[in-house]
């Protein structure tokens, strides 16, 4: 069964992000009801038609749906464990940043106190939240998905329910935000490298786009299916190549002054990949190093 | 004024991406020498056309275009040393992998030898050669680009001349490769992260495409015209909260049994833009660390 469509939903905290999810509710027609742990907050919200709870408890009878998006799990704790005999029969959906440990933990604290769960994560900036191509993971009861879909699809179109196990989510957002981190912060040391040599960085930025799409994509594609198997076989670019290459970057990015930092553990991978006689193998193999330190 | 085509071609080295330079040319009609300092690699071209050099000074005497593509700038200096003196008026076009400073050097000793000089790198695999999409730097003599363009784009069609300092394909070759080394450690990374809890690279291998397409593109790019103002206001992800992030990172992976080493420099750099005041701005100010070391 599911829910009649638009249902109250309150939005509990209201930074950048808890702010944009009210937003969205409004914007959708749904009766929202905020609330901040400080003041001030919710005026914006209430100009478009936001009522604002006086405390935390009014917040939580105010809808069946309360959407969580504070600072982090000690936040979440600290509002939620006051309220505890009032969450029976609830919807939790914690779109708090965590660990996949935070979010197991939060899911059994929540059906101690009687509430359903969902952990979620939306892998976009602010502005984003409610477009139709903004991607959220949720992870937890499928049922409960199935059931508030609409409400939750109001954040973004394409919402996902990754799996019951309530971690699943915050996983996934690791792995893309690791992806994000380190590609961003390569794309700045290559800023640095062509900068130490006068080219701005919007002259190597059209080159560095294409190349992501062309060479960088299908590479991380690839490796998804050689890490999987197992198989490292190439016909086209070997490791061993590649070390030397890593080498030269970290001592021409010591010449321009550059911290060669994020490049030497990759170098380090790479090496140690040639020293166990898988020299001859794809890059990819690199994963075999990472995930097995000494 | 440019050759008459398509000219002869002698391509000197035939490792596996030298054999695909060669086979592009036949596959166009060029008249093409090849010649490889071991013996047994040029069979396969000869089957389709080639003609394989005695030695070396038979291969230059073949062709005014010497495609050169060795394993290092050494090889190249003791191939091309011996022959110097038949170099006069021949284009040198080196293809050989390096850095800046390498391609300068070799760019004044073919002038000391009287011999034209462009430097070239292919930003594709052996198997991209030849196909017009595929993208090729030059750097060097502008005019002697010009004129032997045609050539020059049977190897791939989107042949870029970047500047007459023949360091700067290099440099952005370096970068290009920076991009894709640290972006593709990111995410075996990742796929170690989520196969820590027994999911597939395979499961996150379409939400990484999809975020590298929507955010990690936009946000390289993003980072250019940042870098280039030095500009890193934003109201959407704070350098302090991805700090944080970046923590959490380290922690999860050390707990899953994974080498924290590639996300580390990343968290260090993010921390000392929060130490020295800079935690609301950008991740991008991290470019600021980055390229000046203490």
């Amino acid at each position: 069964m599911t829910e009649a469509s638009p249902a109250p939903v309150s939005v509990i905290g209201l930074g950048l992000m808890g702010a944009a999810l009210a937003g969205a509710y409004l914007k959708a027609g749904h009766q929202t009801t905020v609330w901040n742990r400080s003041a001030g907050k919710a005026d914006a919200l209430v100009a478009q038609g936001a009522t604002n709870a006086e405390d935390i408890s009014e917040a939580v009878a105010a809808s069946d749906v309360l959407v969580v998006c504070v600072f982090d799990y000690a936040a979440l704790y600290s509002i939620l464990e006051p309220v505890k005999d009032s969450l029976r029969g609830k919807v939790i959906v914690n779109l708090t940043s965590g660990l996949p440990e935070d979010a197991r933990g939060a899911a059994e604290w929540a059906q101690g106190v009687g509430a359903e769960y969902l952990d979620g994560y939306i892998m976009s900036v602010p502005p984003g939240v409610g477009q139709p191509q903004t991607l959220l993971f949720y992870a937890g009861d499928a049922d409960v998905f199935a059931k508030h879909e609409a409400t939750l699809k109001v954040l973004g179109g394409n919402s996902v329910h990754l799996g019951t196990d309530p971690g699943i989510a915050a996983l996934y957002d690791l792995g893309l935000l690791t992806i994000l981190w380190t590609s961003l912060a390569g794309a700045l040391h290559a800023y640095a490298l062509v900068g130490s040599e006068k080219v701005p960085a919007a002259a190597l930025a059209p080159y560095a786009e294409a190349w992501i799409t062309h060479v960088v994509l299908p590479s991380v594609k690839g490796a998804a299916a050689a890490v999987d198997s197992g198989q490292y076989a190439t016909s086209v670019s070997t490791t061993a190549l590649n070390a030397i290459g890593l080498g030269k970057l970290a001592e021409a990015s010591k010449a321009a002054g550059i911290r060669p930092d994020l490049v030497l553990p990759i170098k380090e991978y790479l090496e140690k990949r040639v020293a166990d006689g898988h020299g001859d193998e794809a890059l990819a193999g690199m994963f075999e190093v990472i995930r097995s330190p000494e």
